[in-house]
């Protein structure tokens, strides 16, 4: 078969587009309604997608006043939507900086059990000083502690992952011995931010470990994602960039010794799409009369870590923005509206308007044929192994999606028609990883 | 009406007896499969109980070798048991010591929205140096220690339950505004242990507060309980010591300014029971015959804090056994072991049979009708408000109670034929929680 595309549903409860919960089809309750949740769900898995995700953060959003900002706990969130679904792959987001690796990598242990192996983890170091105010601290962790911290993180919770053999359990009823604890592994971590000695309460799950994505585009966490991701989230305006990256990503994954198929790389696409071209047109300019300035306002002046008071609606931002590698915070993030506004001259009404839809991701506007055209184009020129897909509005925007462009993927053979596996590693045609401890320690009972 | 009993199934993969995996009809992989415990939560909703529950502890048990050890995050589980029942409670135990306040009350907050009003969480303090060596320390924080971080993270997640106004939402599709950001409030706590900033970012839970449930005996246990917990569970061997602990919780709660009536007490027991006594007496000897004496041993002594060597099966326990004031553990658990052990003058082997089926809750072996007359006589005698139902084999044990006893306790008008509410704090008869911010800052914007 053909190389295949991945598509992940990237969910967002009445839409990516900030503005779309005032469409009046808008449900603006939708956040914390499960109904509206599974319905979403169900939409992406009649279309075959390979998966569903949650962004998250432990803060409340600084623009709760003008969207809404209910964030269920994602596992959570997703465990609802394991019971209401049978194939599609579950990604949660969930921060290596405010979490300890065994109550998380217990967590998508269980996770990963109750779906039967369609749990994923998109690992984030979570940018800002309001998070990190949160959990008792004045200000964030800087950037590349963050990016340290996770690392160890990681390697503990695959430790945790492995900790049961997978055949680990004899259960003999006759003797009354239930596991052999030969094949029982401590991890006995210690690293420079965590210590962990225990194996986990939970047996390993039944994809090894879940699916690990990671979705940071600075050096860091390029150098972060080449060597722990199995999927890669990102946002990139034009082919150009995306091609940069891609080829950037998987060469680092070449030096860190790994086949760069094994890392899927997932730009996001926010399509505002309709028969015609017009059509399209005139739902793109209905979401943006809908935004509201201050809003966006104060959302740039946050990615760019400037004052609010230096942006002026109708002039270009200002040269004393500073450079990205200076920011703590999300540095890819800013060194895109940077260059997209600098790019296009922009003044800082127009980047917001274009920031509304996807906050920095590319906004599609155009025909269902246009959309799997750019996707086509992407994915067989080196920009794309797939894409994240992030409706404007949702329900909406997705099911236009499913309903009229996976249709046309799946008539050029570049996208599955039924899931062949069950497991969300088998959707993005990945191994299940072996256990780190099984080859050295089999048969040797006390060991690890 | 008269007042009502309340029942809570405690939940345990095959069984609150150590040994009821080995029976024939077990299935020693119960611990995590899903559709085991669905099976339960719907039997224990068929005889309309309260609440399920999850006990839970961040370590792997130390008797893995023994007895089924898998045990899925319980506000994971619970939320797949959400998903299959549509109005029995669902308590998750989780650790003070061990969590993060702002991640803690956002997953309770959000298992509440997504089962509609359901949410209870056990608060424990997590005894033991193994689940703190998963936690990067030495040892456990010393145990009064861990109950001042206890009441810091009760304080502090009230406080972001709260941290939106009921009707914080307004909505506004005309104007844009989505939220009048002067009801929402940040916590700004700052304590000896915690620290947290902003709000939550889940609208406030459909209960308010989940229900919160206290387990610890010990003298800090029951002052915590007495100030926080809507519910305690406890365990006790017998009326006289039932009663005593009743009195003393609700004077301590009169004590705190509290309506006795809202402190609901919950001792275990466990039933092992059939149509005669002989019957039940023989269910009883099958299981113990079962029991691994290595097991036992090991869990007494650790429960003890005492070196597994100087207890001998066949003699006493040795005089030496210290005081249980003494032990940073479980105080309360340990004093009712020794306690047991002394007024019975039982061998170790007798104390290890004791304790297999319920780990010191009280085993009672009879008829259904004998077990009703006991609940009854408990609960009339100051000594409950209700009980935790612990199935000595699941799912026989809790079938055999919903199908034998609780149709008894309806006939003697003990015990609901219909729920009448929808959601947990419904179910106990306790009112919704005010919303501490309501009063103080309705109408003065940007306070809290
Ligand atoms: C598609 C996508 C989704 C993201 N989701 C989250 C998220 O849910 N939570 C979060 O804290 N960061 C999220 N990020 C941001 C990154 O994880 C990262 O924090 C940010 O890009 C800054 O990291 P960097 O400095 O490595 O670029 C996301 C990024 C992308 C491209
Ligand atoms: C019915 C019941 C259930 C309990 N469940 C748990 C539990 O799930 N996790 C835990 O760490 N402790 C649990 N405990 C123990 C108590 O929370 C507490 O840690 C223990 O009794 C020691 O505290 P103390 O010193 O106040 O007695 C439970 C106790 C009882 C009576």
């Amino acid at each position: 078969m053909s190389r295949q595309l991945h598509l992940n549903a990237f969910l967002m409860s009445s839409g990516h587009h900030e503005a779309a919960w005032r469409l009046p089809e808008s449900d603006p309750y939708a956040d914390v309604d499960v109904d509206h949740w599974i319905r979403l769900a169900r939409i992406a898995e009649r279309g075959k997608l390979n998966s569903l995700f949650l962004a998250d953060g432990p803060v409340l959003w600084q623009g709760v006043e003008f969207r809404p900002a209910g964030q269920l706990e994602p596992t959570i969130l997703l465990t609802i939507l394991a019971t209401a679904t049978t194939h599609i792959g579950l990604i949660a987001t969930a921060s290596t900086t405010y979490n300890e690796p065994y109550n998380l990598a217990r967590r998508f242990a269980s996770l990963d059990h109750a779906s039967g192996g369609r749990a994923g983890w998109n690992i984030v170091t979570t940018a800002g000083a309001d998070a990190a105010r949160n959990f008792g601290l004045e200000d964030q962790p800087d950037h590349s502690d963050r990016y340290q911290r996770a690392e160890e993180f990681v390697e503990v919770s695959r430790k945790l992952w492995d900790s049961w053999d997978d055949d680990a359990r004899q259960a003999d009823k006759a003797t009354g011995r239930y596991i052999d604890p030969a094949r029982v592994h401590n991890p006995e971590y210690v690293g420079k931010y965590y210590r962990v000695a225990g194996a986990l309460n939970v047996p390993r799950p039944p994809q090894g470990h879940p699916l690990l994505v990671q979705a940071g585009s600075s050096e860091d966490g390029k150098d972060f994602a080449a060597r722990y991701a199995d999927a890669v989230f990102t946002a990139h305006q034009t082919l150009a960039d995306a091609q940069g990256f891609y080829a950037d990503l998987k060469s680092r994954a070449v030096a860190a010794g790994r086949d760069p198929a094994s890392v899927i790389i997932l730009p996001g696409i926010v399509p505002i799409l309709a028969a015609t071209e017009a059509q399209a047109q005139a739902k793109a300019q209905l979401l943006e009369d809908l935004i509201v300035p201050e809003y966006g306002l104060r959302q740039l002046a946050a990615v760019l870590e400037v004052p609010q008071e230096i942006l002026k609606l109708d002039e270009q931002l200002p040269d004393s923005i500073p450079d990205s590698d200076t920011i703590e915070g999300a540095q890819s993030r800013s060194k895109l509206v940077v260059a997209l506004a600098r790019r296009e001259r922009l003044t800082v009404r127009e980047l917001i308007g274009r920031l509304g839809g996807g906050r920095g991701h590319f906004t599609f506007v155009g025909t269902y044929e246009q959309a799997a055209d750019v996707i086509q184009e992407w994915f067989e020129n080196g920009a794309a192994d797939g894409f994240n897909i992030m409706g404007a509005a949702l329900p909406s925007g997705l099911e236009e999606f499913v309903d009229h462009v996976v249709p046309i993927l799946q008539e050029r053979g570049l996208f599955r028609r039924e899931y062949a596996g069950r497991t969300l590693r088998e959707h993005y045609g990945l191994p299940r990883p072996a256990n780190q401890y099984e080859r050295v320690t089999a048969g040797q009972p006390g060991a690890g």
